[in-house]
């Protein structure tokens, strides 16, 4: 592993402080990385998965101390944090497995066919996917494990074959390099070539590695102006690379009229705890409620003791929030339905605010602003139409949310969210992403820059590898996956065996 | 349809001549697209299927009268131009196969699993690929057919489930109009929604409809301005959408020593036959022939008449082969050494040209760029060394070629020509590309600008498709692909039953 050299400085208090990483550091790390990445694209993959599962164990079992640095820099409780130190893990280990299975490199085989009917003979041909080279990725601020330093961008671009450069969130510096220090010890100790992993520091790094011949490829966590710059970036290179971004969403809930009617104190329970779990910095908060205006509601919520919730993640996360929250307060179509009683004694606690859907609909670029933190807005629609109407408005989205019983008919509702959402939901909330082969966190603009992929679930692999086709090659020179006596896994024709 | 009307326009001859789409004509034409979209990804993929079926019939009844349009406007011969025919038939044909059998939509189902090891409760989840929206096509001038009107992206496209708007090639207005006449009434007689098959003139509306918002995806053959252009364009839209360009390509070839001693005259005329195929005017020619210094090809190529070829596409393409021609003829480094007699005459005929490794690797850029035309150079290496670092001096290829013997030691070679390119062939010669289920026709940026993404064969569907899971949803609100009782077909937990 290349890192920056930790130092102390003093202060009143002793203080470790991390390097930026300098320009002759970022050439050496990428000049590692791309040699590392054709070293590793060339191991097999049940080696990989092995070395991987290695790495994992090894972060595990350093929780304590990790978790001690993690909770000093992100205000999170200790119990979130080795949950999601424990899920990290979970998901290196079950990128391994799906690389053992092979099943994720799409290996398809056609014979040769004189008879083929497309007018000429078909030669043969095989096809598999394979690892793009290095990856950069952009580390997270709200998920200080699993979508920082070995969480899931850098355990799919390891499973599918690739280097890693992390850079590193500015926000959990400590932790970032404490994390990195042990993942990459872990995995050369078990095989893995010399700078398979790096860490860099600062947005002067991040931003020149982007325009780096030698990155291949990056993903990327955060917010909307930051992630969009640095797709220009990636875009604008002479060889443009894949920018994969998870920007921003307000994961929307419509509440149909009958659910409404049968259930709006279990609905409003369900959804205080959702939009405050974490006090409210997850991706998939729910950030507008949509209910009918002949419900109850509004007084339901508006009688209800919001929950007080721990401090945010750090100082600027909080200015963010207390900036669009003031924005959405002053906003002429808006009014504050409830805030936490101690809001005023300084401390950032929830609070909901409510409009019309046509208050809505007059400027919704404005009342569906993501505000990152405890807040939410809930809308009144006053019919079907209405309510269509509102959905019809949203941007893309990481999740959208029904709120009904079987017997509705959502079917256009529904219709209309699957186009707008990644993940669509069904008397379920978006808070708690299950990282499994069928989960897709990933939508249209802004929820991705690319929405046909997935920074969570094993699809997440598929991210970092590209198709290569081996026309008319002998038995000895193809890849493994590809050989005659590979068959039984390989698509044969274009099916299954 | 909406098409430009056609009019008549005098002139010494009577000709027909097609109006540019006007701004009010492409908003109608868009309005349309997005209504039959929406109505099109609700239909069935079996109905798709049929209705696509239909309509490839309907143009291969209609080939004689197509294919004497097309030799009017290309110069390609009647035979190509049926064999063409036939090949954008099957192409629609297969596509709408692989629609049936559901397995390209990746259908993914993960029951709910309290005991899920990543530290909280699985939830129902399944994950299925849905239509982006309206797709915009820009047609190629060198397969007036087959990666034009109702080629390859059209196909694929509509298959994947979305509204197609055709942007034509100006090099061949009048087949192009009168395909998609044939085309997009075969789709409605079938029972497709009006609209969902559309053509448009002129650089102006191709360029409006791709900032348009209601585009969702764009498919390109072309040239690499041309394409970059357009990419640039996607990306810079207030929601970029992908842009998937397939721009251009050298498609080198290279020969072992051992190769060399067995077989130079069997490669001589193999490659003779390859790079003036069609005039040299394929993504696929083999541009670049890289053999052993120390072998007698450049004397065998020199002693062949190389064979007479018809009269290039248009004037267009025709200027832009002899401007490039005429760069590399002026090259310090590239001398001529092969040309047919009938050169000086004034039309266009095959021409050889041969530089030394080193004088390659002096000036990759120049001597690498595509000459699109019957032209390719000859490239001699005098040691293994070189020849790996000739194959390293590559940017992105569309192929990469080895004619060697089974018992060379290419393992290297083979390494870096795969990360170059989306197909490596063996023994076989890139040019005629079969459409298949493990093609791939794509590779690193300039090949494509997608690299994980190919425009020929069956995994071209998936470019225009986007998935999204389904989480908690009863039974009779998931698509028929991710119920219960079609378990039978998707993966289960990761795993195929």
């Amino acid at each position: 592993m290349q890192t920056s050299k930790i130092h102390r400085r003093s202060s009143t208090m002793p203080q470790t402080t991390i390097e930026q990483t300098s320009a002759a550091q970022l050439e050496q790390i990428l000049d590692n990385a791309q040699k590392a990445s054709a070293q590793w694209a060339q191991t097999p993959a049940a080696e990989r998965a092995r070395i991987i599962e290695h790495a994992a164990a090894a972060l595990e079992a350093a929780g304590d101390a990790l978790v001690a640095l993690a909770m000093e820099e992100t205000n999170l409780p200790e119990a979130r944090l080795r949950g999601e130190l424990k899920r990290t893990a979970f998901q290196l280990g079950l990128f391994g497995e799906t690389i053992r299975d092979c099943a994720c490199f799409d290996a398809r085989i056609d014979h040769a066919d004189a008879q083929w009917p497309m007018g000429a003979a078909r030669p043969d041909l095989r096809r598999i996917l394979i690892p793009v080279g290095p990856v950069l990725v952009f580390a997270a601020s709200n998920f200080p494990f699993a979508f920082s330093v070995a969480g899931g961008d850098t355990a799919s671009a390891l499973a599918a074959g690739n280097s890693v450069v992390l850079k590193a969130h500015s926000g959990h510096p400590k932790l970032s390099q404490a994390t990195a220090s042990i993942f990459a010890a872990a995995l050369e100790e078990a095989g893995a070539p010399e700078g398979l992993f790096s860490i860099i520091f600062g947005t002067a790094s991040g931003s020149a590695a982007i325009e780096d011949p030698r990155i291949k490829a990056a993903g990327f966590t955060g917010s909307i102006p930051g992630g969009r710059a640095l797709f220009d970036k990636a875009n604008a290179r002479p060889e443009p690379i894949p920018f994969f971004g998870e920007l921003g969403s307000n994961n929307p809930v419509f509440v149909t009229g009958s659910a409404a009617a049968a259930n709006a104190e279990g609905i409003v329970d369900q959804f205080i705890g959702s939009f405050t779990m974490g006090a409210g910095q997850f991706c998939t908060k729910p950030g507008t409620l949509v209910v009918p205006e002949d419900s109850n509601f509004t007084q339901i919520l508006a009688s209800r003791q919001l929950p007080a919730v721990h401090k945010l993640l750090n100082e600027r996360i909080e200015a963010g929030y207390l900036q669009i929250l003031a924005q959405l307060k002053a906003h002429a179509g808006v009014e504050v339905l409830a805030q936490h009683p101690e809001a005023e004694n300084g401390q950032i606690q929830p609070t909901l605010l409510v409009a019309t859907g046509e208050q809505l609909l007059a400027d919704p670029q404005a009342l569906q602003e993501e505000c990152f933190g405890p807040a939410a807005l809930v809308v009144t629609y006053k019919d079907e139409a209405q309510l269509l109407q509102i959905a019809g408005s949203f941007s893309g989205q990481l999740t959208a949310t029904i709120c009904g019983e079987e017997s509705d008919n959502v079917a256009q509702l529904l219709f209309t969210l699957q186009n707008k959402a990644g993940r669509v939901l069904w008397n379920q909330w978006p808070t708690g992403v299950s990282v499994t082969y069928a989960q897709q966190h990933g939508g249209p603009y802004p929820a991705s820059t690319v929405a046909n992929s997935t920074s969570v679930g094993t699809a997440a692999i598929t991210r970092f590898l590209r198709p290569v086709a081996y026309q008319g090659f002998p038995q000895s020179l193809l890849p493994a996956a590809l050989r005659d006596d590979a068959e039984g896994t390989a698509l044969l024709n274009g099916q299954r065996r």
